[in-house]
């Protein structure tokens, strides 16, 4: 399909289509003549993919990038995806050294946690600004919401497992840590819902 | 203590504490000439959570009004406060339908949420934006997601029980509802690590 075909199928203008194939987020087509170039599914997924880590996630054109480079050359190992996956997205204060209390609790659940994960870090700064707000988060709340965490990233894992490709795995891994937050997010509030009623009227 | 002490205590410049006064955010010291006035702990304690919801949870002025407000009447019962909480707090597509896969993952589950519960449509949005981004999140991949945020829930519940007053409960489940939410991000992702470590070696 030409330009303005790719553009109509994902809803997405041309001069924006352009602004992501000249950022390197979108592969070039086909080249058919010197001005025009034929563009094919894999181009409409691409573009799918990088409206929702946009909008839906709201990264940046940089972060999108790193994003994009490693679904183009996926790892040997799925394993290796994980650590592909957080580093591509941005971590806030991901220079800072690793917090004792975080060491503490990695040890404490006896996770195997390489010491360069992001998330190390920005569990850190999450404990800070919760803190901040005057949620108490003492060791102990903390470990066992770790230990609550815990089912939900088998399920994670198992979703990565049963894609069909690397590729495949890598975007359920990249677009998988950032857009089903919020899903899960929802999930945590109408749970809470529940609990909340079972609680004040154990009848129901 | 004065403004100028207010400000120190909690690095927030006065400018900026005079617009959340002005806002109704911060409520008036207690006068003591007429253009002096004598804040307390109070004060120190609401600044805090005001900065908290800004810069740690991306929340509007509007939005953190709506908290304020909350917290400066509460509610009669526990239970209530979950559905303040949920109010208060900005949700993209409240005015929406709730959509008919949404409704259906509730009666499956057997979970006893309200009609109005403003999780039911950002659950929606989200399961919009992972499928736009590639992630499928069938029907049944949904139901085990949401099972698995069941213990996270309790562990929710839980704290706000453990409060000491009506008014710390509050700040429990509003703050809670909007700060825990990247602790928990955080601590998936470690635990993700963790679950393809073993998946990929399973002798450590």
């Amino acid at each position: 399909m030409q330009l303005s075909a790719l553009s109509a199928r994902t809803g997405v203008a041309i001069p924006t289509l352009k602004y992501y194939r000249r950022e390197g987020l979108l592969p070039p087509g086909e080249p058919v003549s010197a001005t025009r170039a034929h563009y094919d599914e894999t181009h409409v997924e691409r573009v799918r993919l990088i409206r929702a880590l946009v909008q839906g996630a709201g990264l940046s054109i940089t972060a999108v990038r790193a994003v994009t480079e490693a679904l183009d050359s996926p790892p040997a190992s799925r394993h290796e995806l994980y650590g592909i996956a957080q580093r591509a997205l941005p971590v806030p204060g991901a220079d800072r050294p690793v917090r004792h209390e975080v060491r503490e609790l990695v040890a404490t659940l006896g996770w195997r946690v390489t010491d360069d994960a992001p998330a190390l870090r920005s569990l850190g700064d999450a404990l800070d600004a919760a803190r901040s707000g005057g949620i108490p988060m003492t060791p102990e709340v903390l470990e066992r919401y770790a230990r609550s965490c815990h089912p939900v990233a088998e399920l994670d894992v198992e979703q990565v497992r049963a894609a069909e490709s690397p590729s495949a795995a890598l975007t359920t891994v990249v677009v998988g840590t950032v857009l089903t937050d919020p899903v899960l997010s929802a999930l945590r509030r109408l749970a809470q819902e529940d609990v909340s009623a079972r609680t004040a009227d154990p009848r129901g």
